[in-house]
């Protein structure tokens, strides 16, 4: 998930709408030309509440689909189960299933979540009110991607028997594992990369994850931990006055200049979200999934934070430095925006929206085993946030009362993969639960390591965790073939696919 | 479910309407006073919309509970998933949790479904139109009762540990098959009886079922099953003009004269009903499930259906020979009220809706293989006959598709019980999935025989079927208890239930 830990309102003006979709539109087009990876783009008539009779609209959902190595004679469906942002993202950096397709002959499809990408149920309006907001929710997600299967299985020839197998990584590797949870007669296994299924309420101590961040940046040294911990006091210090405003607006080449208290907050929720989002990106060759980075890039930032005995100027000025790793590594970012710290594809907006009503995730800091400003978990406070932006109270224990939280029994077929370094890691499943509901865990890996293309850089536990993970789908298939008497059956020669042509 | 085969659009006049309500008053008045089972009765409320936030209405949940024979320190709940009626019925029918509750110190839950009984989301404007109706799915019923049992857990003290087993009948017995397959997490094991999950497009031809009922009477006699399928062209002949029209109203003692085709025809659809509810409750003593009947009231009828060579007049006069067996059993029926057949607490217009949209159950009759006048399923014509009553349109595919149809291999823990002279055996699950999910064939059995309560005249085939269900109770139990490690402890002695006021 796009990592936010303030839950700032948004409000975008029309103007600023309008350059974002516009470069939305740009890289759009750009990984239209130059992506990696080829395939087609579809789209399919969803309806917009699965489970009800009330509403009765319809949107369309994009996909894409890949048919290359695609063995039509009954050859298993790999289906991603699109997460928050546009499904273009995930397909480029999911590159484990680009690169096991060939020899597993698979039908690759990457799905788009509703709300997110063009999958818009209520175009420009989906997010404005309950009314149209309201069915952004992960049951609704999953029952689209069983009508879209659904779908597929009838119209492309020799894909009615094919196994699917379903990926996911975050937000997408959670909904990988409920999608094999809720409905196994449609999918086959999960791959659920770095799924927090844990990380909701009662499920897992909130100061946990915190502290797994903090530690990534502590295992390069301790000063570097050090700095970041004192830098909040420095930040305060220097900001007490209008000139400290200024000076630290120029020094850290700030787009806008800091006003006051507010714009402090600001600042200081847009710099736990970098720390936070580099131990999640902590790869250990350059990459570009949040933002472009470095390889290791924590090791990065640390080579400039080694004095926390700076006092508050020289402190932050180191900061700054290491701040850099993360927002200027191409050298081209002419300020730094601490309004948007992502990769815009992924929408934060409607992740907000899914933080403030199911997916309700606490987390806590004490300043001591982690080096973030203290702050309790206030579920009160975060309620009133959310039904003041979204007009909803969230459900803290909707997920775990419909998905089973740690019950996982009565589960199959489910592989979780987590990398030691991934603070995502204390909301995941890490132990095995059954012989087919495995615990795979990467120590050097980071937020789904395993999911991305293979590397000449990779660390060898993520080469194992990726062995392990094919001889699974190896099983899962052989499994699903064996109870339905699939042998080279089944052999019709052709494929077409019927596109229904997008209503945008 | 009430059996309907004609999908009439129900006029309710507004004293209609008052009649009816105070019908329900006065049996559950009755009920509250002279049932045989002693329980409390209690509210929760609900969300009406449990899978997203566009709507967030909530409604008042009416359940009954039963603690004479609870172990506070952790025994079973035994809950059963209510179906289409009042809950209050069920519980009078459900004898086999109420006999077997001592045994397993186990606490009785039976949980109105929404929109029956008195558990309305939005009073008697619920099935006005699909604003409000649109609510009314299996899914939203099924959240309900995750929800009230994970109150119930945390209010009634040594709940909290313990195992939980579903029993359901008929579409009660498919929520009990359903919750199980969804919410493993939840309910430890399912007794489903008489569920027909297959009853479905695609799942089990659409003529199996009148088959069924036919064969039950001509298991009789040749001549009862021949006399029935004379009986629609003796009632066309005798019908064709006014002096038939007369003569029959009175023959047959109807409330209301018959005065054309459109009667004609409800009366043909009323005494289809008839002859499918009794192949229903055929069972082997008197009862009193969808109207007051003698025991194996199939032969009763029967013994008056002999003489399939008489001319239409005398061929219809035994027919209401036979007929007076279900109508007027008691002797009291002043006359033949064709616009109701079972008991009203099953509400005919909540599953009519229900049968419109996510229930669509195919049925066709030929005439020779049955003793139906022939009747093709034609969905468009039904579906349009939908859409006109209820403003919506049906998703046949939608329980398949969200439950897995027949594609059962990764469910677990449950019992489909089956009795071979029930009708909607021919849509249930009759061979053995695997160890943990099984079918109980009773071949001596009607509808969910084994549901009720033991009785001396009970084929020993339905005595079995229960120790066979027990058993897997218990199994069920021991696996959670040894799962939990649960062994003794959560030992309190007090329970308390907290109340939630009805808002009615």
């Amino acid at each position: 998930m796009c990592f936010s830990l303030v839950n700032k309102a948004i409000v975008e003006t029309a103007a600023s709408k309008m350059a974002r979709c516009l470069l939305l539109l740009t890289l759009f087009l750009w990984l239209s030309c130059c992506s990696s990876y080829k395939y087609e783009t579809y789209f399919f008539k969803q309806k917009v509440d699965h489970f009800s009779f009330a509403d009765q609209d319809s949107f369309i959902q994009r996909y894409l689909i890949s048919d290359s190595h695609w063995d039509h004679s009954g050859g298993p469906i790999f289906f991603y189960a699109g997460n928050e942002g546009d499904i273009t993202l995930f397909a480029e950096n999911t590159g484990f299933m680009w690169d096991i397709a060939p020899e597993f002959n698979a039908l690759v499809i990457f799905a788009e979540h509703r709300y997110y990408g063009v999958s818009l149920p209520y175009g420009n309006k989906s997010l404005t009110e309950p009314k149209y907001s309201g069915y952004l929710t992960s049951e609704q997600a999953l029952a689209d991607y069983v009508e879209l299967l659904a779908y597929l299985k009838t119209v492309i020839r020799g894909a009615k028997n094919s196994p699917v197998i379903v990926f996911g990584g975050s937000y997408g590797g959670m909904l990988a594992a409920w999608f094999r949870i809720k409905y196994p007669h449609i999918v086959q296994g999960a791959i659920a990369a770095s799924a927090p299924i844990l990380q909701f309420t009662g499920l897992t101590p909130c100061e946990k994850f915190g502290q797994l961040v903090t530690a990534d940046f502590a295992k390069e040294s301790k000063e570097c931990a050090e700095v970041i911990r004192k830098s909040w006091a420095a930040i305060d210090a220097v900001t007490a006055d209008d000139s400290g405003l200024a000076w630290l607006t120029k020094e850290w080449q700030l787009c806008q200049p800091l006003k006051g208290k507010d714009d402090v907050k600001t600042l200081k929720a847009y710099l736990m979200d970098v720390w936070t989002n580099l131990a999640m990106v902590d790869y250990p060759y350059p990459s570009d999934f949040l933002a472009p980075l470095p390889a290791y890039p924590i090791k990065e930032v640390c080579s400039q934070l080694t004095n926390p005995g700076h006092g508050p100027k020289l402190l932050l000025e180191e900061v700054f430095s290491g701040l850099t790793v993360y927002v200027n590594f191409t050298g081209k970012t002419k300020c730094v925006n601490i309004d948007q710290q992502a990769d815009v594809r992924l929408d934060d907006r409607g992740w907000d929206f899914q933080a403030c009503t199911e997916m309700v995730m606490p987390f806590c800091y004490d300043g001591v085993s982690d080096f973030f400003e203290p702050a309790e978990w206030n579920f009160e406070e975060y309620a009133e946030n959310c039904h003041q932006k979204w007009g909803v109270y969230p459900r803290p224990m909707m997920a775990p009362k419909i998905y089973g939280g740690k019950e996982l029994s009565a589960a199959s077929n489910i592989v979780f993969s987590n990398g030691n370094l991934d603070p995502w890691s204390t909301g995941g499943v890490m132990w095995n639960v059954s012989d087919s509901v495995v615990s795979v865990i990467i120590p050097e890996g980071a937020h789904h390591l395993d999911l991305r293309g293979s590397n000449p850089n990779d660390p060898e536990s993520v080469i194992n965790a990726r062995k392990v993970e094919k001889e699974f789908i190896r099983t899962w298939i052989e499994e699903y073939r064996s109870a339905h008497n699939l042998v080279g059956n089944d052999r019709k020669n052709t494929n077409t696919f019927e596109v229904v042509e997008p209503h945008l």
